[in-house]
């Protein structure tokens, strides 16, 4: 069979551009209209995208220049998504959640019960919080370290699949004659004593239509990687050039492998950031008209906020962005890509946001059906990418546009399906079916 | 205007009996099919309930005798409600999550989002956990006492409705000119610091549109009925009798006032266990054949349950319950009223469990349409119930019975309305929404 890409639709309330909602054809408080929400995930659907994806944090985004930024109201994606998929039928349907400020029982359960209520179409991207901002909501006076982030995010992640083992696929009897309902036998109670968690289990939700939902990931640190290594099936990264994508997937690919693992088995996609026109002329144009819309003070909050929660108040505009220390956040790998891209092409703070302002560091591309299938061809068909997570610069008209101009052009070259053919997110992204053992 | 009733939808999987599920005509599966849950809310709310409501509890009962109880495989309640929020228009929507094992902060953003994404229609029943193994699945070797329940419930309720209120209701102005998305002036920050929780905040959602979900409970003890009393808009209760629900009506109405609330900004709702047929001969026939449906391990294990967890292996069937000790679990009032009607009724234990397998202690009614009304008219109209919390036996057949055949009857009387008038399960409830206190 043919190897095809896997596309997802990373929403984001009104777009990924930091200016989206300035625009005039955008509903600037599309982010809480669940109506808006069910259109963009039926438009992705009806291109037979993979799956559409869901960003977190468990913070509101209220410093300096915040109110400037479109992030401050947004909905809960463990509550968005069920609602999505009783308007959907086929699409996946993946949700953050941080495994720094949740409990294993929870999330399992959760996402158990949205692997029921879609019909086998969740996925969890699994994340350590990235937003110091979120442990004085849970409580703690300090953020985790990056260290212990990822010690408690594999534990995590251990205690969660061994609830979803609970049950057997076949432990619901439910034989109305004999009056049993479950079979005691198959129960499997994970007791676990661990150093972060300990937790009795078993799950009270039964095994779910996919086995486990289907695991994501998007760290691109050292420990992020040997997690994903062993643990993830679809990993998202930020990666600015074809050539950091390929080196990227490589040593992902050879570290799935040295886990025992099959390469296949875990599926790459980079974000994509990408305005689409018919023309490079209509395409440039717009791209310009969402720069312009960039106020200063929303620009140098997402700056700050990329780099690591820095406070760049009173920086200078149209200089170089001063040197700072490396953070201790999750946005280190972040952090890391953008200032060296800043120093590579001697950028001013300024043309720095701008840069980052449609689509936060991630590879971006303003261009036509052609050009832009071009490069994603280019990206897949030379070891940089299994597939991409799409970051429409507006929503809905960029994902429209997507959808309209760059997908038939993919098909035309036989490097996207044409109609959904299995009805799971692990039947889409060609995943099997974790077994579970006796 | 004249004062109507108050009905809610209490849905529970294959339904209230014990052993509905084993019945013929029962989807054995139906609390995992979403497509049964559409189909009984979009039933409740072409009946014009005011709300449905769903129970919860975070541990797998799996003790002795569970593998024959329908309980063990149900679905998350805040991930199964914005599903049916988007299948349904008008109908409220209720659903249980503990303080015990939660933290506020992601509490409040679910309740926020689940408002948000159904126009106004969501309550959060605020209870403490009733079950002991919950502790287990939540790092915590002994659960809670009784005292330190309720005061982490009531801490736990004064953060939630402060993150709710972290925003104005025109907070976000989302002004495309000048590019302010928010009016970062009426933002309020809780910084909460108590006895048991540390809380920054402000709350990453908008106000919603019932400013505050409506909060409802379920506690009679002393101490639950002194918390309902400050902080509950409805209340949930089991009551045995007109005498019991009537002096527990007065007794909350009073605690009410003596709060410092009108006594109508509380609306009490006794659980009512139905079984409804044309003549009295068909419910008493539908009746005998749930209960000859009830296997005594079955019937064994709820009655430990509801008493308090003990261990009744070995009891004497056709012998009158043993003495037990007070429990201290969520279940000491539930184990007062069963003892009191074993005791004062000279029940062997297995009339208990039969008595209990329909409704669990809730007033219990088999009849007529006629005589089913009367008796809700009769508590409805002396002082015991603003409405009541419908329990049907078996799903979706009996609640179909209680829309075709009680529903129209309570109409005729001009106890209940004919069709929606406002549009928030605050407007159905007659409840005002929260002024936030600049």
């Amino acid at each position: 069979m043919k190897r095809e890409m896997h596309l997802g639709a990373f929403l984001m309330e009104t777009g990924h551009h930091l200016a989206a909602w300035r625009l005039d054809e955008v509903q600037a408080d599309a982010g809480l209209d669940i109506h808006a929400w069910i259109r963009l995930a039926q438009l992705a659907e009806a291109a037979c995208f993979d799956a559409l994806f869901v960003a977190d944090s468990v913070a509101a985004n209220t410093g300096p220049g915040a109110d400037r930024v479109a992030r401050a109201d947004r909905l809960d994606p463990l509550t968005l998504l069920p609602a999505l998929a009783v308007a959907t039928q086929r699409i996946g349907l993946i949700g953050t959640a941080t495994t720094s400020y949740n409990e294993p029982y929870h999330l399992a359960r959760k996402f158990a019960s949205l692997d029921h209520i879609s019909g086998g179409r969740a996925g969890w991207n699994l994340v350590t919080t990235d937003n110091a901002a979120e442990a004085g909501n849970f409580g703690r006076a300090e953020h985790y370290s990056h260290v212990d982030r990822y010690a408690r995010a594999e534990e995590f992640h251990r205690v969660v699949t061994a609830l979803w083992d609970s049950w057997d696929d076949a432990s619901f009897v439910r034989d109305k004659r004999s009056g049993q309902y479950y079979d005691a036998a198959t129960l499997r109670t994970p007791l676990h004593r661990g150093e972060h968690f300990c937790v009795d289990g078993p799950l009270n939700v039964a095994r779910t239509p996919q086995g486990w939902p289907v695991v994501v990931q998007a760290g691109s640190s050292e420990r992020g990687r040997e997690l994903a290594a062993r643990t993830a099936e679809v990993v998202f990264t930020a990666q600015a050039s074809f050539e950091t994508a390929q080196a990227f997937y490589r040593d992902l690919k050879q570290r799935v492998v040295a886990a025992g693992r099959d390469s296949d088995s875990l599926k790459i996609m980079p974000g994509l950031s990408v305005i689409v026109a018919p023309t490079l002329e209509e395409a440039r144009s717009r791209e310009a008209q969402l720069q312009a819309l960039v106020h200063p003070e929303a620009g140098l909050a997402l700056l700050a906020r990329m780099i690591g929660n820095f406070d760049l108040g009173g920086v200078e505009l149209d200089a170089p962005l001063p040197d700072l220390p490396m953070t201790d956040s999750g946005q280190r790998s972040r952090q890391q890509l953008l200032t060296s891209i800043a120093g590579n092409e001697r950028l001013t703070v300024r043309q720095l946001y701008l840069r980052i302002a449609g689509g936060r560091g991630h590879f971006t591309l303003v261009g036509t059906p052609q050009s832009v299938a071009d490069a994603m061809q280019h990206w897949f068909e030379n070891g940089a990418a299994d597939g991409f997570n799409i970051m429409a610069a507006d929503l809905p008209g960029g994902l429209e546009r997507f959808c309209e101009l760059v997908v038939p052009e993919l098909r035309r070259r036989g490097l996207f399906r044409t109609t959904y053919q299995g009805k799971t997110l692990r039947d889409h992204l060609g995943l099997q079916r974790p077994v579970r053992e006796r």
